[in-house]
């Protein structure tokens, strides 16, 4: 008996469960395959994984989870940390697309994605300890608020770590994927003052994380090099009925506004909710332009202008980052930035009347 | 050094990390207390707690994730396990109020829920293999369909389980809430027939779901009571562009059709954009009964008759479940069966005409 069995046994002391031996005999794998099949990993064919599993199965074989992460130190899984109190904001699609890319970037690996989302009415301590207890070989971290200090404290504990978005401290070495908001900003004031509007006002996104941020001074930039007066900022919370509570701010502040840049597309949705409310109409009282280009919203015909945020592909990236930053533990990754783009529809047709 | 150090120094073998004892002492609590708090679990105080984790930073203690479940054999997080493989079903607020409701049950406690959903392309062998794998302490199911086995795999683990809706296979003795979904079926058919309406189609849910299934059932049993003819039946996925789709369907096999049921709200509001495309009116052409009675939705203004599912509660009670599951290994639980109530608004008023 060597010595991973005879600790095994150690634990299952009293027990009579199959071993791993018998595993991988009913398998017809060898040994440190099925090991590294229980395990879940990167390395294990699917048609090894389906024989272990199935003699799993047939077995009834319990691995136990101390005792293999003894041998490999890996869990086979990753997180997903969404540190958001209110589970609504899994509604957005911006979620959906995340989840997605994150998927296919595992895809033909054997990792498990869990998702990890926050509490209402806790601090991040109680995710930030699971993260920190070795249940997972790596996380991304997306939808982070200025508060919650995740770069700094997963930048010093060494789990593999990816954000999307840019991370407030950029300190300690997190890679991260974002898109360049600053550019997003600044294309939607061009596109406003290019289309003759002059009085311009945005609801911006919360101004305690850093896509907002980045959005609002491209933004404030963009009105700058038009040669125009900044207008008015409220700032949403990325929903809908965020974005529509925003624009009545907005409004009652300067009613004469002719131009909106909202800094999400649900919030776009909002503005224009409120802007038809006042009796106006888009875009020929006021026009529009969001920001994300839903793929789900485009094809529901709304015709809005908005900055193209690539989700999907940005996650698939992040995923892949993190692979390699689990594989690679010594490597130094760099960001990657997408460029921004604005795609032109109806709701910025026209000059101000 | 008694027993439990010697094993924790091994596993550390050459590295001069902090020890339990020393987190303990900066925490001010006893090794006990300092033993839960890392482990994560159901018996600390918010003040314990708060002292451990700030001791865990200023030490930089990392808890060994295999030695600790060698010790109490708990990982301190439950799993939502959510079978579905395309990231979107998030949209629907549907799973918000699961998550929010499991979340509420969970307060007060230091478990961590960790959400589990399946990845495209794949059967849940993965999602089996991990819930298997001893990472969590207990599990809740949600929207399984019935090639997957959740019932009988999970019941023949000794994993504590809960699902939220009936699941396929019952002999396995996995504890459940649900709504009564027969009964909400027949309220919604006995109402369209008491407004008058005789022609009647239904939007099922898929037929690989429990709850559509009873729904259906129960609707066919309402139009036999009223002494209608059963009028056709088309499955949607619970989306409103499948509810859309599926009305497209219904639509063109009995243009004539005065009252529909839709299964969930959000297919219901598929349903009315379809009827609306025709050229015809809700409710004044065909009245539409949804399923579900979503806050979010009832808020936009929708005047939708339906079913009220009170999911928020129905996964508190879920979540309550597995606790006293997890504590209580030999109890036996029953399943949890809410009434369903029809809310009359205005997709329902007035008769055929």
């Amino acid at each position: 008996m060597n010595e991973k069995s005879r600790r095994s046994g150690l634990l299952h002391a009293g027990r009579p469960s199959p071993t791993l031996e018998d595993l991988a005999t009913a398998a017809g794998v060898s040994r440190s395959t099925a090991s590294r099949a229980i395990n879940g990993g990167l390395k294990v064919s699917p048609e090894a994984q389906a024989a272990v599993d199935a003699a799993i199965v047939a077995l009834g074989y319990t691995p136990n989870r101390a005792a293999r992460s003894l041998v490999t130190r890996r869990t086979g899984s990753i997180a997903l940390v969404i540190p958001e109190p209110d589970a609504r904001v899994m509604m957005d699609p911006f979620f959906a697309a995340v989840i997605t890319g994150v998927n296919e970037a595992l895809r033909g690996t054997d990792m498990q994605l869990v998702l990890l989302m926050s509490r209402a009415g806790d601090d991040s301590a109680r995710t930030m300890r699971y993260l920190r207890g070795g249940h997972v070989d790596g996380a991304i971290v997306v939808s982070f608020h200025e508060a919650d200090d995740w770069a700094e404290t997963l930048g010093t504990t060494g789990l593999p770590t990816v954000f999307i978005g840019r991370p407030w401290a950029t300190g300690f070495g997190v890679p991260y994927v974002d898109l360049d908001n600053f550019e997003g900003g600044r294309l939607a004031a061009r596109h406003l003052a290019g289309a003759g509007r002059t009085r311009l006002g945005t609801v911006a996104g919360p101004a305690d994380m850093t896509a907002a941020v980045d959005r609002l001074e491209g933004w404030m930039q963009g009105i700058r090099e038009a040669g125009l007066q900044p207008g008015p900022v409220v700032h949403g919370d990325f929903t809908t009925a965020g974005g529509a509570d925003a624009a009545r701010t907005l409004f009652s502040e300067a009613p004469e506004l002719d131009g909106v840049f909202a800094a999400s597309d649900l919030m776009a949705l909002g503005v224009i909710d409120t802007v038809r409310g006042r009796g106006h109409k888009v875009p020929e009282d006021v026009a529009v332009v969001g920001f994300d280009n839903h793929s789900l919203l485009a094809a529901n015909g709304l015709g809005l202008t908005t900055v193209t945020q690539p989700m999907v592909d940005m996650a698939v990236t992040a995923g892949q980052l993190l692979i390699r930053a689990i594989e690679n533990p010594e490597e130094q990754l760099e960001p990657v930035i997408y460029p921004a783009e604005l795609v032109v529809r109806g709701s910025t047709a026209g000059h101000s009347r």
